[in-house]
């Protein structure tokens, strides 16, 4: 598809400089763009690209003063970074719409019940009483399970599988090979030192506006529901146990694990290949640090946490700090020693 | 399917109170339970709920003294979670036992060999000369690479991947997207600074009643074989390397690794994003803390470790409180020096 | 497949001692090989198992002197190890080339370029515009986004997503359920809490001899290209975020993660489970602990760090070893403290 610089500026509101006809098929950054590219110029510090850009259109700010030039045909707007994003995601819509229909051979179960403008590709599986909403696009491999729900606009990405009766809200984007509804990690220990499974009947129930990374997973309730509250956004690799609870809006990085009936509130920020215990609550707004290990709950709203296992941000560095110096701290505490000596020794001697 | 009281009690040799008649289809928390669930109370603490509750059968404590009426039929039973526990068992083994036939399309070589009551969903790939016991069931997407031996009543979960030749024992599970027999990383490093690949011939055997998470990976041997024992249960995201050893009823937590190599006894318990190095021996029950890295073998059975490097647990302990008062050790340290040298400076006065 | 003694020889270049007619059609190891398999003697503690081994052909070096009779065909070489893994080398390539045709069903877009000798196995999903070179095999599963470009001699595992607009050189192994080309995890924090998705319009370029593990997850760059660089090595489960860059022969283990924006050098070394944050960069031979957390650029090339934040290694491991010994350390502290408080006490009878 092509857009010419004329219908660019009209999208984005913006005032257009040079040729209107000029034509963009794709993106590239400023310093890479090619000729038919769209880039945005936003940092000042890279001014200087502006002048030797190959990009056919580039959107800038609308305060930038030229010193000298420019090929490009410019759209200028108040903020280009932020009219640049607007493009880029109309753009993908517009992608992600135009994917409609049903590609052959799919497996669908003749008590499924599809909306409209949806786009089934090839070697999909959809179980027995599964509902999907409008505009839903399952690519390659997706697997449903019997008695799935997804809601509206949603988009599950190559070899995305979601086990039997698991619930996914409107507007959630899931990436490949993430796993939503295996068997929660429960055995009970037997007398001889085997484990015997506890049968795992919950489900999940992912709401609106969740994103979750690639080959992710998130284990179904023993009983009940494992829960990923509107807004959160998960990463790749993330492991989500059973009857975890995940607040709105709380941001989890690659690699991290919470625990099984731990509660995740609101706004919770996890760095990458952190971990929580099980059964603990984690404040609203709480900061874990990346690799860190939360081993009790966090009660403090917005509170930072760090190390394993983790303390409070500010304590646990200066800790770190000073266990750094160790080496020297025992030599201070030798030195010490050898003075306190000589002065047990030389006491003998006073009368 | 539905099932009446009567038709309950009969299965967990439990006493009916109220209507034999009377019909669930599926399992609630007694909470959260709607009319035609079955639901169970165990720990008095929710007894409230009882009173309460619209589940249409609740299994009970034969012990228990109801307080008012209750609108449920009750089953008593002497241990209510164990017998729910069973039901719910039963009840998966039944669904489990009607999934029956192979889906189209499906792709079979015509040297494979399958057992009676097997479940071959759409989009499975079974390649040369694989042998498939009795009871099997292969979800959507599930590969099992030329020679593969998989034994009676396992149950492959959709997109689960098994390289050629690897060999799966009876009663065995494995959850979505785990991968099985996957080259292990072995690479001998040239004068030039590249890596030479280590062909690695050796295969993956998973022995019997062992159960498998989503997306985790097992790779195969260098020579012979990775050997996951009976009875141990691996959670999701772990990872098993080349010509490691799990023993039998050891538990491994999600996002665990085991490099090269080493050795788990019996009963081990790994803690979640734990890691082993590799070419250890790892003693019959010893527990490995959550997160902690271990780099020696641990050669006393049921020793407790934690930290990176992993230590002996109580002394850990002790040491990481420690660590936690640094700032306040160091002021102590530099009190002293005051003092020293206040007594240093005090006895050159000293005649 | 079937070879002979004579045979072997010829390929390895080595000296025949007892039957050239000897058959051999796998291989094992000399203590476990049965008859009718290739196996080899390379460490001399292992020299008693040459005399009671059941493998019909045997490599060794060319200097062993014999104890006793042998009932195996020798095949004697300067280096016995190097040898048999060559022999290995060239029988998993002549399996591979024998892998070839298209099976069906596949899926494979009309507009979709393919070169000579190559496998698509069943179940196979290949978008529009998709280039593939000469020699690649595909295996079950295997989903190529529109745009996707492959080179030769490229192996795909089972499963193996790359999404559109990715670039994978020539000499690749991928294994499989491995992931490239997902989202980059970029979100804007709105005002009101939630967050806005950063569309990820970049791609992934996976240069020539790279080998990526299982359930691996490599994003694409939010603009430009995430890049894996020729001859790297990537161990299951490795997360690499948007916009990374990984350099030549750099090679990473299990569970390891790198964050966005952060570029390796060459011949860099990632532990299992060690992380790098992001906007790094990480000198050329840097060589980083197992569980390591990165959170600083490191400058001199070939240092070695380890650690949570990570430091230079030999200074961080004797800060261990007293961190370990901290309750010792204490006690000192106090025992100082004791006499130092008895000087002072004695100071004051001091006329």
């Amino acid at each position: 598809m092509q857009f010419t610089a004329a219908q660019i500026a009209l999208i984005i509101n913006g005032k257009l400089e040079g040729n209107a006809d000029a034509q963009v098929g794709s993106f590239g950054k400023i310093e890479e763009a090619r000729a038919g590219q769209l880039s945005f110029l936003a940092n000042p510090k890279y001014e200087e690209y502006l002048y030797q850009t190959r990009a056919s259109i580039v959107i800038v700010n609308e305060s930038l003063e030229l010193k000298q030039a420019v090929n490009a045909t410019l759209i200028r707007v108040p903020d280009a970074y932020s009219a640049f994003a607007t493009l880029l995601a109309k753009y993908q819509e517009l992608m992600t719409q135009q994917l409609i229909g049903i590609q052959q051979p799919s497996y669908i179960a003749p008590s499924a019940k599809m909306g409209d403008n949806i786009f089934v590709a090839a070697f999909v599986h959809i179980g027995e009483n599964v509902h999907i909403g409008n505009n839903v696009k399952l690519f390659p491999g997706v697997v449903l399970g019997n008695n799935v729900q997804v809601g509206d606009n949603c988009i599950l990405h190559a070899g995305v599988k979601i086990y039997h009766d698991c619930v996914i809200g409107n507007n959630v984007t899931i990436h490949a090979g993430t796993i939503i509804g295996s068997d929660g990690f429960g055995f009970a220990p037997q007398e001889d030192g085997s484990f015997k499974k506890v049968p795992q009947i919950g489900n999940v129930v992912v709401e609106d506006c969740v994103e979750i990374g690639a080959n992710a997973t998130i284990d179904r309730a023993t009983m009940g529901s494992t829960i990923i509250r509107s807004g959160a956004k998960l990463d790749n690799l993330i492991q989500i146990a059973h009857n975890v609870e995940v607040g709105n809006n709380t941001v989890i990085a690659a690699q991290s694990g919470v625990s099984g009936s731990t509660k995740l509130g609101k706004n919770v920020m996890m760095g990458g290949q952190s971990g929580i215990a099980g059964h603990l609550n984690i404040a609203d707004g709480a900061r874990i640090n990346g690799q860190s290990g939360v081993t009790k709950s966090i009660k403090e709203p917005n509170t930072a946490v760090t190390g394993t296992p983790a303390y409070e941000y500010a304590s646990t560095i200066r800790s770190q700090a000073i266990s750094r110096n160790l080496p020297q701290l025992e030599k201070r505490v030798k030195e010490l020693e050898k003075l306190v000596q000589q002065l047990l020794a030389e006491r003998v001697n006073v009368p």
